[in-house]
């Protein structure tokens, strides 16, 4: 059967799958200086953001991304105290990382303030940390940042971006990587949205050969579901720069002082568990 | 962007959202005696079944289906032997059941033949197990045979069906786990498919209730993706006659004597890591 104008539809072209949310009303839509951003209210996903032609974040459905994004990766850290996310411009995965007391300092980098300031007023909830004294908002580009940036500057570096096509391609290279490793401190770790399992092993196979060539010593990837991203299936890949990141602190997430929806400690070692295909895949 | 006909979309109604995999031709469409099944050929997920409109099988992903229904069942009982599946048309849980040694037999019920006539058709990688002596395949109604079979008949109960509507509704009742319950021997288990977290928790919910009520000692989740199916996250909840659900055969399942795509010992353990949200939601 097909779709109405009701529907807002993100067409996967390479993998020849859709998914549609039922729309109540377009809220907003401008060319921004990078991207196109439409903003939707839906029938049954609450608000909708998507940026060229793609879904971003939906109300009803972030909170597994987001948390997935920022707590695993934090709590395999020692004493992550500081942190930089590049993208993020939504504030969900900020506002996640805030919520761990050991975080002193938080910047964001994302390239598109027009992401955010929409966030502000259809996402308010995503953005209530944006006032936190630790965290610092620049609308800025990203890579240059993280090359201008002294060695020893972060703890953790997480990399919320759009697909590695566009303005996020640079984000997804040897290049970027090496730069990551040298402004992180020892310990230091990066996670990266590294996008679905079921249809995009290329892209993640090639991310683990960057990011070994960069010289991180460890990779591993979490696997997450994620609605309204294409297969419903999605992934974040972390990296330790002198690590292995088989651990984390566990008793810390058991205790964790905050609420989550998704994640917790028993989650958090299931989501390292990779299906039977994962690994031959990366090496053949 | 509407969808123009070239497209397969499910729409979930209830939900707001919706599904669609682009497709080559329209190989087959019937209306069986019990309902109408429609078999495409699509242009990356090899080929699709629906039945009432809604995806059933996709040569692409059912992989992850088939094996979460079947494997983590098998492991969790000490010495699984005699096995019925009821529903399981298609054929893919039957030929995993079968991959396991020590299984001496299994009876699959579905009430409709043409589901498993179109399946060795267009499916044909599915059913390459069906003419295994251990396998009796039965077109009858899944809970009259429950009902007329002897205490003690089985070591595992799969229920493998469609949602909990038109001819599957009477497998999500009390009524019908109490007679699986009765015709289980020691140790016995059933798993069901049991729809989304994110968007059926009220349908989980109910499923705990009847099957506590029927009797079972343990219940548990098992978490996994399935791309075709909405929200492309899935889950199967398994019931325990007389023990605790928390172990497996897990050096059974590391050492499996066959190949799979998605279970591993590891993807055991990690499936059955509920979400933070999922215990509060069952008991509020």
């Amino acid at each position: 059967m097909p779709l109405d104008e009701s529907w807002f539809t993100e067409i996967c072209e390479t993998d020849g799958s859709a998914f549609s949310l039922k729309i109540k009303q377009k809220l907003h839509e401008e060319q921004s200086e990078f991207q196109k951003i439409e903003i939707f209210e839906t029938e049954k996903f609450g608000n909708l953001m998507v940026i060229d032609g793609c879904t971003m974040v939906s109300t009803r459905d972030n909170f597994v991304y987001h948390e997935m994004m920022s707590h695993p990766v934090l709590y395999a850290h020692p004493a992550p105290k500081r942190v930089l996310i590049i993208g993020g411009g939504d504030c969900g995965t900020l506002r996640e990382v805030l919520k761990h007391p050991e975080v002193e300092l938080v910047h964001q980098i994302d390239i598109d303030e027009r992401v955010t300031r929409l966030s502000e007023i259809y996402f308010s909830e995503l953005c209530e940390s944006n006032d936190d004294p630790r965290a610092e908002l620049m609308f800025i580009d990203g890579i240059k940042w993280v090359n201008d940036a002294a060695e020893d500057s972060y703890d953790i570096i997480i990399i919320d971006s759009t697909d590695p096509v566009g303005p996020a391609e640079g984000l997804f290279s040897r290049k970027f990587y090496s730069q990551c490793f040298r402004i992180l401190g020892e310990n230091g770790l990066v996670a990266q949205q590294s996008e679905s399992p079921l249809l995009h092993m290329d892209i993640i196979k090639g991310m683990y050969q960057e990011i070994q060539e960069a010289g991180f010593i460890d990779t591993a990837t979490l696997f997450f579901p994620q609605c309204i991203y294409p297969s419903g299936w999605w992934s974040a890949t972390m990296a330790c720069k002198d690590n292995a990141l088989s651990g984390f602190r566990q008793e810390d997430a058991e205790n964790k002082p905050f609420e989550t929806q998704y994640y917790n400690a028993s989650v958090h070692q299931a989501a390292l568990s990779a299906p039977e295909f994962f690994y031959p895949k990366l090496t053949e």
